[in-house]
C-alpha cells in the first residue's frame, strides 16, 4: 500500500509549527506531504513549497487555489487529508470549507474562534463523515496515554483533586513590537480570538485534563491578568475549578513566568493515588500509592497499557520527545483514514486522537474562562 | 557564659512536635532543657518530664503551677525561655500569662484562634517587652533566607507571579477516628480552631510567600473543601491571590493529596528571573534569570548571603534539613535573649525569627481565608 | 533542488535500528527512502521492502543486487548514498562495497571487527572521496556539542577526570535463548566480534568522550566479565584510563545493571568547572563551575553555541531525543553530500558527524580493551 | 534516669567535625557533654572548653590529663564514654590509652593510620570489654540501613555489581598553603596517614560497600593520583575491585572533582533488582526491580524495615540529613551503654553502630589501596 498523501495549509516560513507537522507527518514513513499553500501571503507560499520540494503544480498560492485544484483532480488523485496550521482566525473558515468539500482534515488548537463556529464544524464533520483531528499533541505522549489508563482504570481510587499548571516565559517582555512573528498573531484579538495564554496553551492544559481524566467542569473562577503593559489579550491566568463528581481544580496558564520554558505539568490525587506527569521529561510517569513508594514508570517498557506501547517507537532508556508525540497524531488519523478506505471500523489505537469534540470543549473552555475573569460572581456555570 | 534554661509547656508523650522543639533547641550546645509542663495531663506531663530527665522540682503537672513556680523564683534562677508547644487552642491562654509575667516566649505556629486574640497578645508583648517567636521553622532555612535575600535585592525584577503549594496527604483518610492523636485536635474545631488544613499548613506557606516577597494580599478567592466524609474542618483549600503592586498569587493548601509527604514548594516569578524552593531538598535553591541558564544555589556555599551563610552549620553537600531548621529559630533567639541580657541591642542575624506581628498576619489570613471560602463574592477584600 | 535519494542494507523486519534510521533520515524532509535491500533472508529483504513501501524495481533480496543494479543505473539516478545498518559481522563487507564503487556511506557502530578492516577502510574511503559516516548517534545530540564547545574553550580549565558509564540491564538474563533477535546476534562472536558490551555500548561510550574531550587513551586497564552464564562475550565492563596529558579516565559499560534502561552518562572535571550530561534526560547539560552555582543549560536557547543551536529543531522546553539526535546525522550528512554536489566546500555544521577515523578509533578501543582485560599486565599501551 | 556524660577529644576551635559530633550528640536529649581536652595545644583546648561552657574543673588541657583525672575520680562520676575526634595520627594513641583505662570510645574515622595499630586496637577493645564505636557516619542514614536491609534480604537477587563513588571539590586547589586547617592535617603524611583522599574519603565508601552488601573485597586494581603539583598524598583514586561471590566493583573517591560537593553514592546491582542512594539526597533510596517501574522508598515510612524506622526521629517528607546520621551513631552508642550498665545484652538496634572491626576492615583497605596504585600487578589480593 503506498504512502497517505497529505497537503498542508500555512505553516511556512519561519513558521515554527509547521516544520513540525511535516517532521511528525514523515517520520513514520507512511505519509508524504505532496500539496501546500504554506503562507497566506501568495509570494511567501510559493517560496516555501520550493524550500520543502513541493512539486510546481501543487504548490499552491492559496488554500482556495488548493482546494479548487484538488477537487478537480480525479478522486483517488487528491490529497488524502489536509493538515491545517494557519494562525487561529484562519482555522474556521479553512477548516469548515475542507470538511464541508469532503477532505479529511488535521487541524491546529485551539479548534476555532467562538463556540458556533465550533458547533458549526461539529456539524460539518457529522454530515460529511470525514476523519477530523485536532493537534493537542501532549495527549499524544505515551505516559499521557497511560496515565489516562491508570485514571479510568481506578488506580487513583476516586479522583479529589487536579493541579494542571502550563508556564513559559517567551511573552514575559514584549515580544510582539520586536518582530517575533509567533507573537504577533498571538498577541492579537484579530488572530488570536478572545484570549491570550488561556486559548493558546491554557486549552492545552484542558485538554489534558479531560483526556487523563475524563472529570467534566461544572463550575470555574478565573482570573486573567495582561502583565505586559500594552497588550490587549492575557498573558497569564489562573483558576479554581470544580468537577462533577465533587472533584477540586487548580489550573495556571502562563507565559510570562520568568525561566520557564514549556512547563507543563499535570497532577491528579484520587483516594487511593496521585499521579504526576510533566511534559519536559515525558518518558516518565510518577505514580504515588498511597502508603506504598512511589514509582516511576518508563516509556517504553512492558508493564505499560497497550495504547502507550503503541505510541512508543523505541525501547526504554532511548528517550521520545515532542515531536514523537505529535506524530503519533498523525499515525492514528493515517490509520483511521487507511481503515475507513478499507472499509474496516479503526479500532481503537487507530482513533486515539482528539477530535472535533474534544476541540470544541477547549473553545468553550476558552469562552468561559474569559467569561469568568470578567465576572464578578465568583462561580461560573459551564455545564 | 553559661546556657539558656528553657521550659516546655506540652509536647510531652508521642506529640512529635515536642522532640522536635526539644532537639532543635539542644542541638546547638547553647540551650538546656531544665523545666517542663509536658502535657495537659498531670500525670502524662509528670511522667513524660521523667523520661526526657527533667529534675523533679522543675517537673511540673500544670503549666500554671510551672509559671508560678518559676515567678516564685529569684530571677536569675527562672528559665530564660518558655517553648509553647501545646495544641492550638492553649496557644493564647498560656503564652498571654507567660507574656505578661515577663518569660520570653517561643510560640509554635498558628498563633492563637482570632485576630482578636493575636491582637491582645502584640499588645501584651509591645507592653511586656520580652522576645516573643512564633516557629514557623520553614523560613529557618538557610535557602528561604537567600530566597529573601534575592527577591528583596531585586534579582528577579518586579514581581509578577507567586504559586505556593504546601500538599501533605496524612489526612486524606479519617485518621482521627483511628486514634491518631495529631489528627483528632487538627479535625477538631475546639482545638485547632475554626481552620483545618488551611490552619495548620496554610499559615506556613502564607508566612513563606510573606518572608521571602514581602508581598501583602489585598485580595483572596478562597475555595476550601472537606473532602472527608464527617470531617469538620477543611482538608484542602485552593486561592487566587492579588497582591499589592499587581502579583498574582496561586495557594494551595492540602493534607489529602494522596502520595504527598511535606510537599512545601514556593516559586515566585518576577520580570527578570524566577526562583524555586522545595522543601523536601531544601538545601537547593534554583534561581532562573531571564534569557540565561538556570542556576542551582546550594546550601553553605561562600556565594550566598550573610544571612543564609550564618544559618549554616556544615558545608556545602553535607545535608541540613528540617531539625537545623527549626534549630536556627532558637538560635537565633537565643542570640537575641543573650544580646538583650548585656543590654546590647540584638543585630540583624539575631532578630531573624517570625515575630509575634508574623504570627498576627497568619491568623488574619486563616480567617480571611475561611471567610472567602463561605463568600459568593468573588473577592473578599484582606487589607 | 529535490531530496536525497538514500537506499539501506539490513534494518527491515523487527531490527529496531532500521526503523530508527528510516524516520531520522526522513524526518527533516530533505531524504527519501528509495531503495533496499533490507535482510540478510532475500524473501525478508523483498517483505520488509514491500511493508515499507518501497518501489518493486528497487526493492532488493540483497545487498550485493542493489550494489549492482545501482550501478547500472545513469549516475544521476542512482541513490545519493547508502545506509549500512546490518548485524556488525556483515558491516566491512558491504561497507567497503559500496565505498569502493563510489556511493556516500552511513554506517553503523562499530563500524567493523578489526583494526585491519578500519585501515582498509579509511585507505577505501580515502581514495574514493566518498563521504562516509558512523552513526555514533549520542554525539548528534545538541547538548554534547554544547559540551564539547565548552570543554574545548576552555570553560573547565585543564582536563583532570572523566567519569563516563554506559549502564543496561537488557543482558541481564539469557535473552539470546529466548528467541530476542537483537540478543542472538550481539552475544555470538561470529556476529558482534570479539567483544560485547564493550563493542556494542563502550564504543558510543568511547566516542562521546572522545568527541567531547579530544582527550586520547595512552594507557587502559580493563576489566570484563560475563556474568550471564554460558555467554561468550563481555556482558559487563569496567576500565581505568589514562589520559595524554595526565587526565585519569574511570569507564562503565554494562548490559547487566538491572534496572537501568540505557543510562549513558558522562562527566568532565577540569581545573576550573565540571560538566554533567546524561542521555536519559538529553536536553539539559549541567555545568559547575568552581566556587559557583550549577548552572543547567538547556537546548533550544539563544546563550548555546552554534553547533548545539543549529542541530536544534523545536524551542526550549520542547523536548528533542534520541530519534532527533540520530537525524543530525543524517542531516548533517545531507548538507555535506549536496554541498560536494555543488562543488562547495562543505562548512563546520555539514561536517559535524562521525566519520570513518572516528569510527576505527572505536575499533581500536575495542581490541584493546579486550586485549587488556586478557591480560596480566595493569596498564596497556594504547598508543 | 540521666543523662549519658561525654568527654571529648580534639574538635574544639575552627574543626568543623567536633561541632558535629557535640550536635549529633546532644540533640536527642540523652547525652550531655560534661568534659573535654579540646585541643592538642592547652590555649586553644582551655578557650574552645570555656567556648562550650565546659565546667572548668573538666576543662583539660590534654587528653593525658583528661584521662588521668577522669580515672581519679570514683567510677559513678567519670564520663560515660568519651570521643575522639582529632586528626588521625592522634586516634591510635588517644584511644588506645582509654580504652586500655576502661572508657567507653567513639573514635572518629578513619580509625589508626596501620594495620598493625589496628590489631593492636582491636585486642586492647576485646581484653576491657568496652564500647567501641566509629563514626562512619553515612552508614548512620536511614535509607542506607533500609538498602543494608534489602539487599541483604535478597530483594536484589544475587549482587553481581557494585558503583560506590565519593566525589568531592575542596582540595582542587592548594587549600593547604592558603591557611585551610582542614586541608592542612589531611595532605600531611605526618598527621593524615599515608593516604589522603582514599583515605579521607574513600573509607566511608569502603565502609558504605562492605555495610550494605556485606561483600568481602578479594582482589583490587588501584590507581591514585595527587593531581595538585606539590601535593604527597593522593587527591584522587579510582579502583576496579572483584569481590567473593564474583561480583564486580567499580570505586571512586576524589577531592578534586569539580563542582562535585560531597557526592557519595551508592548503586548496588543483583540479578532481581538495583539498588541506589545519594548522600546529598539521603530521604530517599530508589529500588529498580527487574522489569518493573522504579520505585522510590523514602526515608519516616511504615513500610520501612525497624531499623530504618528506629534511625528516623520525623514524619515522611519532614527531611533528616547530615547530622541526625551522626547522632544516630551517639544514640546507638548510648543505648548500648545503658544496657551494659543495667546488664542487659544489647539488642540489635542498640549495637548497631560501626565497630572496631568496621574501623579495622578501613585501615586494610586503604594500606591496599596505596600499595596496588604502586604496583605493576594488576590485581592485588586483599584477602
Amino acid at each position: 500500500m503506498s504512502k497517505l498523501e497529505m497537503g498542508m495549509v500555512g505553516g511556512g516560513g519561519d513558521a515554527m509549527i509547521g516544520a513540525v507537522h511535516r517532521s511528525a507527518a514523515l517520520m513514520d514513513g507512511e505519509i508524504e506531504l505532496v500539496a501546500g499553500a504554506l503562507s497566506s501571503s501568495k509570494e511567501k507560499a510559493l517560496a516555501s513549497g520550493r524550500d520543502w520540494e513541493l512539486s510546481d503544480d501543487r504548490n499552491y498560492g492559496s488554500w482556495q487555489e488548493m482546494l479548487e485544484s484538488e477537487l478537480d483532480l480525479p478522486e483517488e488523485e487528491r490529497i488524502d487529508f489536509v493538515s491545517v496550521v494557519t494562525p487561529n482566525h484562519m482555522h474556521f473558515e479553512v477548516a469548515h470549507a475542507f470538511v464541508e468539500a469532503g477532505f479529511n482534515v488535521v487541524l491546529d488548537k485551539p479548534m476555532v474562534h467562538t463556540l458556533e463556529q465550533a458547533r458549526s464544524l461539529i456539524e460539518a464533520v457529522e454530515k460529511s463523515g470525514v476523519v477530523f483531528a485536532v493537534t493537542y499533541q501532549y495527549t499524544g505522549y505515551p505516559m499521557v496515554k497511560q496515565a489516562r489508563y491508570m485514571v479510568r482504570r481506578g488506580d487513583l481510587g476516586e479522583i479529589r483533586k487536579v493541579i494542571v499548571e502550563y508556564s513559559q516565559d517567551w511573552l514575559g517582555a514584549k515580544a510582539e513590537d520586536s518582530g517575533v512573528k509567533q507573537a504577533e498573531w498571538r498577541t492579537d484579538p484579530e488572530k488570536a480570538g478572545i484570549a491570550g495564554a488561556i486559548g493558546d496553551i491554557g486549552s492545552h492544559a484542558e485538554n489534558l485534563v479531560s483526556t487523563v481524566t475524563g472529570l467534566e467542569m461544572y463550575e470555574i473562577c478565573a482570573d486573567l491578568t495582561s502583565f505586559v503593559p500594552g497588550r490587549q489579550l492575557d498573558d497569564d491566568g489562573n483558576l479554581l475549578i470544580r468537577y462533577g463528581g465533587g472533584a477540586k481544580g487548580v489550573f495556571i496558564a502562563s507565559q510570562i513566568s520568568t525561566g520557564e520554558e514549556n512547563n507543563l505539568n499535570l497532577r491528579v490525587y484520587g483516594t487511593e493515588g496521585g499521579l504526576e506527569w510533566r511534559q519536559e521529561e515525558p518518558n516518565y510517569l510518577i505514580f504515588k500509592p498511597s502508603k506504598a513508594p512511589a514509582e516511576v514508570l518508563k516509556r517504553g517498557n512492558e508493564y505499560l497499557c497497550e495504547a502507550a506501547k503503541k505510541a512508543s517507537r523505541l525501547p526504554p532508556g532511548h528517550p521520545e520527545a515532542f515531536i514523537e508525540a505529535f506524530a503519533n497524531i498523525y499515525s492514528s488519523v493515517a490509520a483511521t483514514i487507511r481503515s475507513k478506505c478499507n472499509n474496516h471500523e479503526p479500532d481503537g489505537f487507530e482513533q486515539d486522537f482528539p477530535t472535533v469534540y474534544d476541540g470544541a470543549k477547549g473553545v468553550h473552555f476558552i469562552e468561559k474562562a474569559v467569561e469568568s475573569s470578567r465576572s464578578e460572581e465568583k462561580w461560573l456555570d459551564t455545564r
